[in-house]
């Protein structure tokens, strides 16, 4: 991280760096809760669930205590260029972390719920697949803010689609076990839910390596197609630096 | 908004204005985007659908035109206290309107689909009524914006919950139809998604009222819950001003 280390005050630069680090301490957070309600509901373990739900207060303190030490910097060290740029990406990846929380939130109550009924004998495995994909997902996307890593960020991006993919698979199964039998119907929702929940995750993970882009860039990249991002940033970077 | 009004500069209070103004100027271009999904949802309208679809790239472009008017603000003009809280609650505030964009944009996406398939007798009544409400909340949320009326901005945020409600209450309309008829299970889910998009745009609505909050008091609301809210910032308020 150059630009970190040219400023003549070592406590803005402390300060900077402080803010990173939270980030990272709450990503490392949030992909717990994940990883907990995923289990807590391929297990039936309402227990697990229950404590993910009571987690999530920490994630929104986080959340809180991030954004008001960004204010702090803004108002008294008028950050610019690069560093106004870390300040605005790190607000966002924390609104879309707490967003993360809040879904992981929504499976572990799920997970409760379905833990009182008949489980099905594949333990809900369909989920399990989905949702180690959307936690790893996460997890790339927080290691490429760690790096500022913009080629990593890009690459992550892109498992949002086949987490969609994976997604449709999932509902075209329930929609096939529903029809079935519609006793199932209610319970086969719930599944829907949970996956929908996951499926919400990508893209706030999604997002996270779009501000990673933004950051590096200085480039808004949001309302890009991951196509001309590849095109644009990828392609200019291999022509001038390799 | 008296604080706008103490600036030396009539050049950074018109910046500030204006950034205020364009917020409302793109939050009556997505009420406008929701009511005409809802529209091309309950009329069958496919080309009015696809309308809404293109439109969505305007929503898109003010978000990005704003962000970086607030990102020159805070570089060049250095904002502190209230004015930086004006400009932070901007940031986040267009930030929820992309996403109710974006969900607007889902529901015409649903209605073209749905457009093609045999219609049911009530021509989706029942998501008209939720989303009448939800655009209701959106409005009474920009209302309470533009005159950062903080007591207008508690009373929307309530809304969220009788939204939530009648979300339940059409699950449940459609579970019973996917019970009595499997052959409607893929027709239903589609109803369930346009009706989650409605529920997730009553979200960001409150999302913008607790920014408002934010903005007036300078507390930060979002993991508080709404008596909570009450009882603090309406209770004292009751008491000291009036």
């Amino acid at each position: 991280m150059e630009p970190m280390h040219t400023h003549i005050s070592h406590q803005y630069n402390a300060e900077l760096e402080d803010i990173r680090s939270k980030v990272l301490q709450m990503g490392g957070l949030v992909e717990h809760q994940i990883e907990q309600a995923l289990r807590a509901l391929t297990s039936g373990d309402t227990l697990l669930g229950e404590a993910v739900i009571m987690n999530d207060a920490k994630v929104n303190q986080l959340d809180v205590t991030i954004d008001e030490e960004c204010n702090h910097i803004i108002a008294r060290r008028q950050p610019a260029a690069s560093d106004l740029r870390l300040v605005m990406a790190v607000i966002k990846t924390i609104t879309d972390l707490e967003r993360i929380g809040d879904e992981a939130e929504k499976i572990a109550r799920m997970a409760v719920k379905l833990a009182q009924e008949e489980r099905p004998k594949n333990n809900y495995a369909e989920i399990g697949a989905l949702g180690s994909h959307v936690r790893d997902m996460v997890h790339e996307a927080l290691d490429a803010f760690a790096r500022m890593d913009i080629e990593a960020a890009v690459k992550t991006a892109h498992e949002d689609r086949k987490i969609d993919q994976k997604y449709d698979g999932v509902m075209r199964q329930m929609i096939t076990f529903m029809m079935e039998d519609p006793r199932t119907i209610t319970r086969a929702l719930d599944v829907i839910w949970a996956a929908r929940a996951l499926e919400r995750i990508g893209d706030h993970a999604r997002n996270i390596c779009e501000y990673i882009v933004y950051f590096v860039k200085g480039k808004d990249v949001r309302h890009t197609t991951l196509e001309q991002i590849e095109r644009d940033i990828l392609g200019r970077e291999d022509k001038n630096t390799r």
